[in-house]
């Protein structure tokens, strides 16, 4: 495949030898999706997002990755000092961030990394009236994929429940949906104002995350509340945006998913980086400091970490002692074979591991349950349980 | 100062370059105590240990590193599959490892880092009888330097409280001490046997850690009650040897110690690093899967930890927001000011950051109260009580 490096280069306003060198070194890599090829941009590179993706069409169309969002650890002083008068708290939900773009009159969803995933794209047409990207060719729509049959962040959410007919007697749920939570420009990332993205996405009817509330940057006790109620529904978090996108949009979490995070990492103990363990009990601290915590408050937080390290980790060594493989399981729905191969493919091409556990052909619907191989924690565990040193 | 490295390159059989090399990326350095020029290895560099010492005298006298103790994650299968019959079970203790030597006539106590520390030399000569190593010039005694006035871990142990008279009524006791565990040719490293090293210490009346018991390599049980029995005494753990020494000893430790280790690392929780942390968790969930630990015991695991981790950190974060300095605090005493002005020195070469709390004088002694000071933690902490994102 002939690529023109010095197009690329004009295009994106970097220099020929920086995207050479990256091309070297699989910064970017070249992808095909049925006939479209594209680069993906797999690190950010100078002004370029990390997940950036350029299609080699007439157009050399781009679609900027989506910025990364970053943290509060602590909410007073941070809000008070970050923004310029009034927060928007939109929930933040437990998914998978993509961006939904129409390149040549066709839909596509875009990964984090910057890759068309066939899987996502073809739930996006299913489950959402694209009509918006008809009107608004140059938007991205920026949201999150939820839900338990979802092969990237399986997590389950009652409110994307939708039943399949199978036949007069039998149903299916597959639980998966879409919320959009940011519309931006695709090519600069200038995102439209918060009235703006939920008029737009009212008017289309496309499901998106609502505003919790419009807060004075003060009044920080209300959303210290919110935060509360989210904890306790098992919710993940919020995300802090100024009404009209002068500043970038920060984040923060619950307890809960500090623990649900915990819980995954200490599973696959070898694979998930020490880095994502030590931030999530970091964000711990300066919660149970924030929010004040008495001697029986800190000490159930200190049970629930706890538990969230000790319980999965010894599992996971017992399930190895025991000759079984640690996996991440997870079912998806295909409307057909051909679908599904793709997928399959599509995940080999990333270099991510699985196994298949079942497939099943139910009137006309695919259903496979795979699990996701951690091979660093199989492998090391293994090897610690036949007296290797440490 | 002239250094002959082509002298230093054929003692050590160390290619020229390599020492230069080591010498400008300041892995090697040049240091002096008192009438001695040494060089200190900072690195493992090929053969050469880390903490290797040479003396820049007329015979070049090398005091090897202390080697690397590597540990075992499970007791069953790693001694069957490590030792050859017999396991020698020695206690571990939480202090420092130094090595004691008689370089032309004079005893010195070299740290892990391979300096000559002033605090120590002068207590390993007043609390210990050092003919040994005038009749064994060639042997380096590797020790454990124990207690809590002790400047690099200071542990308290009930064995070593020295009580030192001030006047007719009054008395102060020093909680200090050495337990030597390995005896070996200091230039090559090579150990005496067990049995060889506890006859002479004892012949000379030198504190050595007395075996907890010989067994067969399969006897895991009796290894495993010896832990559970320390962990009960808050003791550290054990290290295991061959009889002979003709394989590398190894240790293992109890939970109380990773307990404490967590507890230490989440205090100072910017300094020590994230790989400090992740190594302690992992242990214990070797330990509780290898203790078959059922759901009381598991529990009660879990809980320890959680609050070995969130205690003290929303302990520091607590204090920093109060506007106090977090430090590691630790009482020294010194029989003269010059003796203690001399400790400061060293520490300040060292780059090592700590201020004084007190300092007071008892009938001739000093008693200095130091805390270190952990840069990181105070000020990151710090900077995000202001406000600033992750």
């Amino acid at each position: 495949m002939h690529i023109n490096i010095s197009e690329i280069s004009k295009k994106l306003n970097l220099e020929e030898n920086i995207i050479k060198n990256a091309f070297e070194k699989r910064i970017i890599s070249l992808n095909k999706y049925k006939n479209k090829k594209y680069i993906a941009f797999k690190k950010k590179l100078r002004h370029i997002e990390r997940g950036t993706t350029l299609f080699l069409n007439d157009g050399m169309d781009v679609v900027m990755g989506y910025p990364k969002i970053r943290r509060a650890l602590l909410l007073d002083p941070t809000l008070k000092k970050y923004f310029i008068d009034k927060v928007v708290v939109e929930e933040k939900l437990n998914g998978y961030n993509i961006r939904i773009v129409n390149i040549d009159n066709d839909i596509l969803a875009i990964t984090r990394g910057g890759r068309i995933c066939p899987f996502t794209t073809k739930k996006v047409l299913k489950l959402l009236n694209m009509d918006i990207l008809r009107d608004y060719p140059d938007l991205m729509l920026c949201g999150e994929m939820v839900g338990l049959n979802n092969p990237y962040v399986p997590n389950y959410y009652q409110e994307v429940d939708n039943i399949i007919y199978i036949d007069k007697n039998t149903t299916i749920t597959e639980n998966l949906g879409f919320y959009i939570f940011d519309m931006r420009n695709r090519e600069t990332n200038i995102p439209l104002l918060i009235e703006e993205k939920n008029r737009l996405l009212e008017k289309y009817n496309i499901p998106h995350v609502k505003p919790l509330g419009i807060f004075k940057k003060e009044n920080i006790e209300e959303i210290k509340n919110i935060v509360m109620k989210l904890n306790n529904e098992k919710r993940e978090g919020i995300v802090l945006k100024d009404p009209n996108m002068l500043v970038d949009p920060i984040k923060y979490t619950t307890h809960y998913t500090q623990y649900n995070d915990l819980s995954v990492a200490f599973k696959y103990l070898f694979d998930l980086g020490i880095d994502f363990m030590f931030s999530r009990l970091i964000r711990e601290g300066y919660q149970s400091f924030e929010f004040n915590e008495g001697e029986k408050e800190l000490e159930k937080r200190a049970i629930s970490i706890g538990k969230a390290i000790v319980y999965p980790m010894v599992e996971s060594i017992k399930m190895v002692s025991k000759g079984e493989l640690i996996t991440e399981d997870f079912e998806l729905y295909f409307d057909s074979e051909g679908d599904m191969d793709e997928f399959l493919r599509y995940l080999k091409e990333l270099h991510i591991s699985y196994v298949v556990k079942k497939r099943e052909v139910l009137n006309g619907k695919y259903r496979i349950k795979m699990g996701r191989v951690y091979p660093s924690t199989n492998d090391k565990i293994k090897s610690h349980l036949k007296g290797s040193l440490w």
